[in-house]
């Protein structure tokens, strides 16, 4: 079964993912469909791109994934298709699809509306049939018409020199850890045969763990995670209460001369 | 595949949802389950049957919903198979179905307990068992006793005359958008060649937008949506805390002389 | 289709739980995925093991669970395979599976990991693509190394005397009910033949109802559920929050003379 995935900030308690549902199974009942979150905060970009950025890949190629996240959206976003890394994206052009990769996308399609003023709920009206006509095999060329790129909007970056990395803090995850936008590779390369010190909020650390429970509870762990990004957290306690640091906090590593 | 779907006051933190979900797939492992919502109010019918109403028929004609919202009932209420514009509904007789359609069933069944003393789980024990052989395709008439009709509610109706409509706000959504019982049809017979002023809290509009975004960040939109109903929502913000509007206020059109 | 069940506590905020999904189906496409909860409490054992223990048994037996609670675990917990009433159970053996059941397991497997620093997501790394192997046939003795016994973690236990029944409220769910472990069966024959008054915070009972609607609204109703242990609520209101009740007050049932 090809996949669907859903990632919306439309929470539980409506009928609008329930909805996006019907039109896909209505349009090809042989689609599996698997929700990523619902639970994204309103009209949060980030948090959206953080969390597509981050499962993505784990779908076979060729999984469509639907973003309804600032849906409604602003003046001038259309609704488009995007392949990337073998993948489709189908949703609003609102730069969402430009932070998940730093590739090119390989191809860019705007599905045409008829009549703009005629839906104010283009999850359900014009993605979800696109999507599931996508996931059944039909060429994106039929469903839209090619144009030259997507709506870029510029991450955050990290700043690396010999002595030094910072970062930010780019996702506060459901347990308080602190996932930064720091990479292993560029740590590994850094520090390599030094010593160094990590620098958060008041806190100085000298070690990065491999594993979380190598610290003793109560305790700060830094870890590399599973999506080798540095990540700070309190073993089981949460960080950013106790450490009182929030999405977009400075993370600052330091080698040693 | 046939689809049942399921809604639910339950929550997301026992067991009672997934023990539903085994129930169908046991009876019947060929049928795909498709959540609408979990996060219902609790014991709250016009939640539940406003977020059914507002999806059960974009599901393919012959689908199953159960609905299991204050689902220990009161005294007297028994479950029942009702069918209903080609769609199935099983659930407790607690009102709920007389709120989601203004045609009447095309039939009702009661559902026999053997001993009523000995459930305390309904939805696992009986309804799910019942909704798993109807979405296979058995006759509802083997599966209840054919009845007269369903226990009844009554909704808030609009009031129209030539010069106003007076509606209700009948659901506050996850962003916070104000759902009215203002059809659209109506709105369009009575406005026709005249201006109107909409009226609610302190607030004064007089027009009506095609689209969420075309009201500028942090002002208020009136958008006929997909449900074809008045909606009033603040772009990008939250109406309801923004505006002190709530369930059940009041919302006036007056059209000009 | 062979079933796949999900419990964590990772909320619906993240990338955390799709990424399980995705690994599953990647591993085996023809598998069904289930989520049981994803609202576990953080790190709480009890909660996970007192729903998983609740419906575990109502999927079909070979049905594969897979617990990811408490996920980062303790040092020296390592994931396992357990075979259980005929279910299969993967995650790591922190306790949990010891308190779902009575009866020993059939058999207990530990999966070895290569290389113990190289995972920080042990759930989609190691458990996912292991449950998808066994739903999807798999011998556990190919994926895992047997071994001796789990980890054993000790409930709450039910005291009972001929004149006595001293228990615990093990569960507060969603409703407010507060679920104790004091059993239907142990009461029906220490109580037959005589009258008796259940007891907990200030207020006693004299009977036990056998609905949770025998009750008026806003009064309290004792019933055994469906799980066949005693149950306290309030018809229509929270119990815990109007009784002062929570997790571990005791309850009791005393015998007259």
């Amino acid at each position: 079964m090809a996949i669907v995935t859903l990632l919306t900030d439309s929470g539980e308690s409506d009928h609008y993912i329930a909805a996006i549902k019907a039109r896909i199974v209505t349009v090809n009942p042989n689609l599996r469909i698997i929700d990523i979150s619902h639970s994204i905060r309103m009209f949060d970009i980030g948090h959206a791109a953080f969390v597509l950025r981050s499962v993505f890949r784990d779908f076979p190629k060729g999984t469509v994934h639907i973003a309804g996240v600032d849906a409604a959206g602003n003046r001038g976003e259309i609704p488009v298709i995007v392949r990337l890394e073998e993948h489709f994206f189908v949703g609003r052009d609102n730069g969402l699809f430009s932070l998940i990769s730093d590739q090119p996308p390989t191809g860019v399609w705007e599905i045409v509306i008829q009549d703009p003023g005629l839906t104010t709920f283009p999850e359900k009206e014009i993605v979800a049939g696109t999507a599931a006509r996508l996931a059944g095999g039909e060429d994106p060329g039929s469903l839209g018409k090619a144009v030259g790129d997507l709506r870029r909007l510029i991450d955050r970056q990290v700043k690396a020199t010999r002595k030094q990395i910072t970062g930010h803090i780019i996702r506060v995850d459901h347990f308080g850890n602190l996932i930064t936008n720091i990479p292993r590779q560029a740590f590994e390369v850094l520090s390599k045969g030094k010593g160094y010190t990590v620098q958060f909020g008041g806190e100085k650390f000298r070690r990065v763990h491999s594993h979380y429970n190598q610290a003793e509870q109560g305790e700060c762990f830094l870890v590399f995670n599973s999506l080798n990004f540095l990540e700070i957290g309190i073993y089981k306690g949460n960080a950013a209460e106790l450490l009182g640091l929030s999405y977009d906090s400075v993370v600052n590593i330091t080698f040693d001369e």
